[in-house]
């Protein structure tokens, strides 16, 4: 295969322009010049560079492209298009409701890794997709485009510190630094050498080049190859709106189309005078061929959890020996921001080292590498402290966009964890997962429960949670208890019972400890371990409810909004059950685990205390 | 005043370090070998270099001391009782509930600034308060003492850009290399050379510095007093557990307390062989004299919404104009991630530059920044589309922590912003901030009531968040119009209303347009804007839903947990209220606004169905 003349890759660069200023005005919106300042990189990676198949983009040896500066979309469409992957007439339903082609891409699209479009995160998954690489020994090369004004986001460098420290030379960044933001000029402007120091600061090779000279970025892409150990970025300089002197390296013209009619007319004239005719369309290079099949994995082959009724065990520690048993699927990783000894993934490192990724004190890059890794077929375990999961909150939101396999782990939750304060406990993570529509949320109370929902958690489709907690706590469930998604356990129940308590986590035993309380008192409770908290198990809420009085007390180590009581008030509330909610109702503060379960009335003295007042009043209500 | 001698600081630098490891003895938990690797630097800086009274560490002129490391916690206690700031008996009250001493820093005690405990978040607020004594025209100083696991959160990086952007040398850094981390040795071990060339590469002054050489720190403080135009960056190498041989550079150590008995008592014998004796203790210098008053601001002052029933505004756009009249007072301060011309915040820069802050694309600083000037007695107003405050998610969680004056502004909510897709749609947002439990929710639906409200948030004491739509809506307040923080608007209301509809922001106009359509057949609704989301207008809810058959339906553009169908729910559902909840149920797409608002639900179709399909079942309910 020879390669492509240059006059052949500025045609494709000239046709993408075209295609990005045509589909952006005929929405009516996006953002034309940002397309514009990346078309002659789009063009060297899609037609001289990268190894790929336009009909098959999920060749498993296929080179990725993620498109981190989200908002230029269109010049991403406008390539896939002009390299065969579809029609080009689709490229006119741009931001249609009824086109995959949205205004920022995300997975509905067969090329589309991850999404994007919240800035600093494509990097984050492309050094999943170049872990990946090596995770299946496949020789494909990950290449990632970002904005200049992205450079911004801190989770740039943290993607930066992991990819150097695994030494991802497979991995080749490329910053379109087209020197004007959203709103001003960028932190930097044209500074290019300052952009190529800070990577260099950060371990990666660096290449400073012109963004619209073919040749220069094509040595770049060739030397980016031959560096090895290192992962290689590309600061090109460019001019946003190239090749359109209206617009071009112009204040102002952020995120918008140029008007059908006379501007767009121009516009297009003047890119068309740009084509150099007779020309070939240049041939994609095809990846290596590949006879690779999905890894069978049975889950009847892992050992079922070893506890009898009775021990203690932390459902954190628990989750780590499942992870590690789950290690036994080739598909299976884990991923750690410098805490695995806390949440015990550390098992899983220790019997999988290579299969354990380091992220240190970072956890965006975690969560997002964890979305690189499971777009290319990895089911990733990213772990740490269930609060800190909240510095990711934004990755979490996207990753529910790309409805990915990612699996997280948050440990430590609640007031339950004690001495440590208010800024160590996860009391608005239920809140924060279950806004995400897809994402299944999971809180074992015991190591049993724990280990069986860990492994629900990998072979269940989409975005999971798994909450545990930090203190140790008794073993209710027999290894041969069976749960499931949705589930639910009725640990207490009788005909005479005069309410039902819903808990979860630490709440399952205050509420135990209530129920036999309240029952040396001659009075009734059930209780109802929700360890599936989305989807919450409606149906057996519902009939509970409606046994026992109507009348149901949620209990939750969790601030009392976005959580269990949430889950269960929607299961119930429009059947028109009194719901009344123990949770934690301020900000809490350091003390023995005992003491705050106590004073921020999640204990089983105040269950008791509202069962009493809740039975009191139900026969007063109208 | 003469310099302290060396002997005179390292007796101090000893002191804090027995006081750190008997604290850490008492509580039985804590991080004392972090504290011991820091002890030099806090012994310097607390008695050679800041200028500060112990007994008022509020006098704003007082240099600042941010513990950006938290889990350090025991030896800032230490420090500060050794200057005085309170009884050193205290101290062995650590992490006890009754104290306030607590595992993690936190507003509670009067010489803390900002919580921390969640790494990366310090420096961020130190970058507010160094600004903010600019704001204020005071040669106060801000020092911040970071990880060097730390330095691998993305946020500090933030950091660094935006201060060398402001060219801060009034902010002067010290990174405690001290290599191990808590599971391992940190990304960069003793490099202390790569730490440095990574700040000098952000556009920091970077000095390297032995950090148990109590001379070379004093020189590096002065150095960086002397370096103007950009920050200081004072690297330096520590070993954790310093002075206590069996701990000292050891792994397996970090937090970990000693074990009380021959573990401490030999520890304590070692330390103290480390006293030189007869040495007088130095004396702090004390910060500036002081004048200042807190300004007084008359909001009557301000000019009354200028809008018109019937005209048009984007709710986005009344907060810019709300918020450039509101710079009148100058505490008022706006912070900007690149999208000011978004979310008119633009307004505000053009009236008062001097208080405008840009962070670039970066949301977390830009969250941070505002702690530390709020924590300085600014006010300020961060905004950016709302669903890039989740970028900022765990900032806010500490905010929350701290409680602090942050108003924070999303605009953009919820599908409504049409064509650009899910990836710039905020519809977990209200479930983040109603999670934080102090955080008042404040959703505007017109011009009118968006300036009303962005005022009440300015002047209502802690956390805000104002949640704004991309689209114009209808102006339906009259200028006159009262607000309050927990009150709502009873829109349409007649004794034959068979439901109560709860709407805020955009869905308002959906629910006006559904009552318009039933009452045409008939059928009478209530309709109520629930412009202040946290707190609820609970009692009125509640008697409306009394007087309405007791049904609630709630539609909100926003996904189904966590937000205003859960505020209404917990309201409502203690009093066994049915209701039923429209909202996004799935991850949205592109599309025009009115095409997703009704394809996802929560349009004025939709509420019809939902009130004829509610009310044919009230009857049948048991």
């Amino acid at each position: 295969m020879t390669a492509p003349s240059l006059d052949a890759l500025r045609n494709v660069a000239t046709a993408i322009r075209l295609d990005s200023i045509r589909s952006t005005s005929e929405a009516g919106s996006g953002h034309p010049t940002s397309c514009l300042s990346a078309a002659d990189i789009m063009a060297t990676l899609f037609f001289a560079e990268m190894r790929f198949d336009p009909r098959n983009p999920q060749n498993p040896e296929a080179d990725r492209f993620v498109l981190s500066k989200g908002h230029a979309a269109p010049v991403l469409y406008a390539a896939w298009a002009e390299a065969g992957a579809f029609d080009r007439a689709e490229l006119m339903k741009l931001r249609a409701i009824d086109s995959d082609l949205e205004g920022h891409p995300t997975p509905r699209l067969p090329f589309v890794d991850v999404a994007t479009g919240s800035l600093g995160q494509g990097i984050c998954a492309s050094v999943g997709c170049a872990l990946n690489a090596r995770r299946i020994g496949s020789d494909y090369r990950t290449y990632v485009l970002l904005g200049d004004g992205e450079s911004a986001e801190g989770s740039v460098w943290e993607a930066a510190e992991v990819a150097a420290h695994y030494r991802l030379d497979n991995l080749c960044g490329i910053t379109d630094v087209n020197r004007l933001g959203q709103s001003r000029e960028t932190q930097l402007g044209h500074g290019v050498e300052a952009y190529a120091t800070r990577w260099r600061a950060f371990g990666w090779h660096a290449i400073v080049v012109d963004g619209h000279d073919l040749e220069a970025l094509l040595r770049a892409y060739a030397e980016a190859r031959r560096t090895k150990d290192r992962p290689t970025m590309i600061v090109a300089k460019t001019l946003k709106g190239k090749g359109v002197s209206v617009i071009e390296d112009k204040d102002g013209w952020h995120g918008k189309a140029l008007k059908k009619g006379e501007e767009l007319d121009r516009a297009v004239a003047e890119l068309e005078r740009q084509i150099a005719p007779g020309v070939p369309t240049p041939t994609i290079p095809k990846p290596t061929a590949s006879d690779r099949s999905t890894p069978r994995f049975e889950t009847s082959s892992l050992p079922p959890p070893a506890y009898k009724r009775g021990d203690s065990v932390a459902t954190r520690e628990a989750y780590g020996t499942a992870l590690a048993a789950l290690g036994a699927d080739p598909r299976v990783v884990a991923l750690d921001a410098d805490v695995k000894n806390s949440t015990f993934s550390e098992r899983f490192e220790k019997a999988h080292p290579e299969r354990f990724y380091q992220t240190f004190t970072a956890e965006q890059i975690m969560v997002g590498a964890a979305m690189g890794l499971a777009a290319r077929g990895a089911i990733p375990f990213p772990s740490t402290f269930a609060c800190f999961l909240s510095r990711a909150a934004d990755f979490i939101r996207m990753l529910g966009i790309s409805n990915l396999n990612v699996k997280l782990a948050g440990s430590h939750a609640g007031v339950s964890i004690g001495e440590d304060g208010p800024s160590q406990m996860a009391l608005e993570d239920l809140a924060m997962m279950r806004a995400v529509p897809n994402c299944t949320v999971l809180y074992p109370c015991d190591g049993t429960s724990a280990e069986r929902l860990v492994t629900l958690a990998a072979y269940h489709s989409g975005p999971v949670y798994i909450r545990t907690s930090r203190p140790k706590t008794p073993v209710i469930y027999d290894a041969s208890e069976r749960f499931h998604v949705g589930g639910s356990k009725t640990l207490r129940s009788s005909r005479e019972d005069v309410a039902t308590v819903v808990a979860a986590g630490i709440t399952v035993f205050e509420a135990l400890k209530a129920c036999d309380e309240l029952t040396r008192e001659g009075v009734s409770i059930r209780v109802i371990d929700a360890y599936s908290v989305q989807p919450i198990d409606a149906s057996t809420l519902l009939a509970s409810a409606r046994e026992t009085n109507r009348t149901v007390v949620t209990v939750e180590d969790h601030y009392i909004h976005g959580g269990l009581g949430d889950a269960v008030s929607e299961a119930v509330a429009p059947d028109g059950i009194s719901v009344h909610r123990l949770a934690v109702l301020e900000i809490p503060r350091s003390g023995t685990p005992e003491e705050l379960v106590d004073r921020f009335g999640i204990s089983a003295r105040a269950i008791v205390a509202a069962v009493r007042r809740v039975t009191a009043t139900a026969g007063t209500r109208s």
